[in-house]
């Protein structure tokens, strides 16, 4: 069981602080609670111009990513919790 | 007799939290009395592009979304609280 | 005598609860002094888009059509309260 | 002597209730003192649109039109009051 | 000694009342300090469009305009107090 | 050492009253701590439209030009206080 | 590791005001604890415009840039404190 995000949006599952620590990227202390990465674990199929072309997305599935710490929606499939989000709220992908 | 949404809104009914457990997506607690999931029971010819363009929409009737807790308006069609949103309101679509 | 609506502007005549319970739809009890149906008693020539092409309207008059409580502008022609709107602020067409 | 109003907006001579009685056109009470309808004296050249051309107006010299009760700059011209506005604010022509 | 408006500002001299009684337009009473209107005494070389076209513009040098109250930035060039504004708050031109 | 404004940024050295009154330009009193003209020291490549288009900025290298009393952001180059804004915030240019 | 910035957005470096009073460029007083300018570490693949074509940014890795003070989201890679923020942020480029 899946869910498509539409358009530009994405999901994503909040990666903790214990899994990063030995990747090196670490979250400021005031965001503790709420780590600002994730794992992409679904994407739209891309942004839909003014001009009627769709652009595809520049993050896909599996891509670990930065975002704004109040962007997005909480929701839970699956038992889990995940958020979904406009790519454009999304800083950077960790590589 | 049937409500034919205009050009990039949506009908929805919502799905109560019963129907869903088996399926395997539970609605976050605090989001109990209105859910964020439903039914697309109609679905509007298209988003009309500045250039004049119909494009048509994503979502098509028989699909189960997930949209934001707020979106929408309230209307009772033939005895039944239904929804009626813009497609930009719908997060994903639950395949 | 007519007025006729401008560009993208319907004028709508209210339709009372009593004319729609036998037709099957109820507007919700909370909204029963300003119903939100209404039947369309004139349309204007269309949307004028950016780059000067005028896309006709996607409802015409006659149609019966669901809207917004607060859309629109309250006037009185030849002693009947009518409501001016933008086609946007109609929800969708009973069909 | 004239006022030539500048691409989309048109100068409005209100009309008083006395007058449209006999042609059927009330206004509502809670705006006898500002009628929402008038005679346009002089309306511009046309929209200017993002691509660099000027699309005619809707409404001409002469039409009697409807419009937003708070809308319009008040001038007075050769002791006239009169009323600048854009065509957006009108909403339909008296025929 | 010159100012050149860029783009699409002009510059404006007011027109006090008594210049203007004899020609037949008087402001309204409750404007009588900050007429509405003025000379234009430069113009810019026009609107940038957002497809890279400069569109000219409707007013240029010497003619008389009216404009809202509270438009522009005031300026003193040469010991005199102008006005510069954006085309857009000129209403109309006085022929 | 010098400063390249991005795009269509410019920026400002500004010129105090002593240099103006013999050339005339007098600034308000009102705004004499903080004069509205002074010198274009740099000049971004232009302004990026939506087509992708660069087009180039009106003011240039040298320029005297007038400026709303806010605009801008001040910074310190080479113990300097200079003044870096969008062309947009220019009035109009000294000539 | 590394973190590629999505777009438009740049990944800055803050620099200290001791690496910079040698080269000349001073940091205002009421700007001492948060500097204005940084070192581009690295930046995104560029804007992507309306019409779907993707513009490259006019800063890259190793621009030192001075940056409006309340620009940006604080991020923290490797243990270094860094800055992500959109190109227009940035007010010019140092040479």
């Amino acid at each position: 069981m899946k869910v498509r995000p539409l358009h530009d949006r994405i999901i994503i599952r909040r990666v903790e602080e214990e899994e990063t620590t030995a990747g090196g990227i670490i979250i400021p202390d005031t965001a503790r609670e709420k780590p600002q990465q994730g794992k992409v674990v679904a994407a739209g199929k891309g942004r839909l111009l003014e001009n009627g072309i769709l652009t595809p997305l520049a993050v896909k599935e599996g891509d670990l990513v930065l975002f704004n710490k109040y962007s997005g929606t909480d929701v839970k499939i699956e038992g889990e919790d995940l958020l979904i989000m406009h790519e454009d709220d999304v800083l950077g992908i960790i590589e």
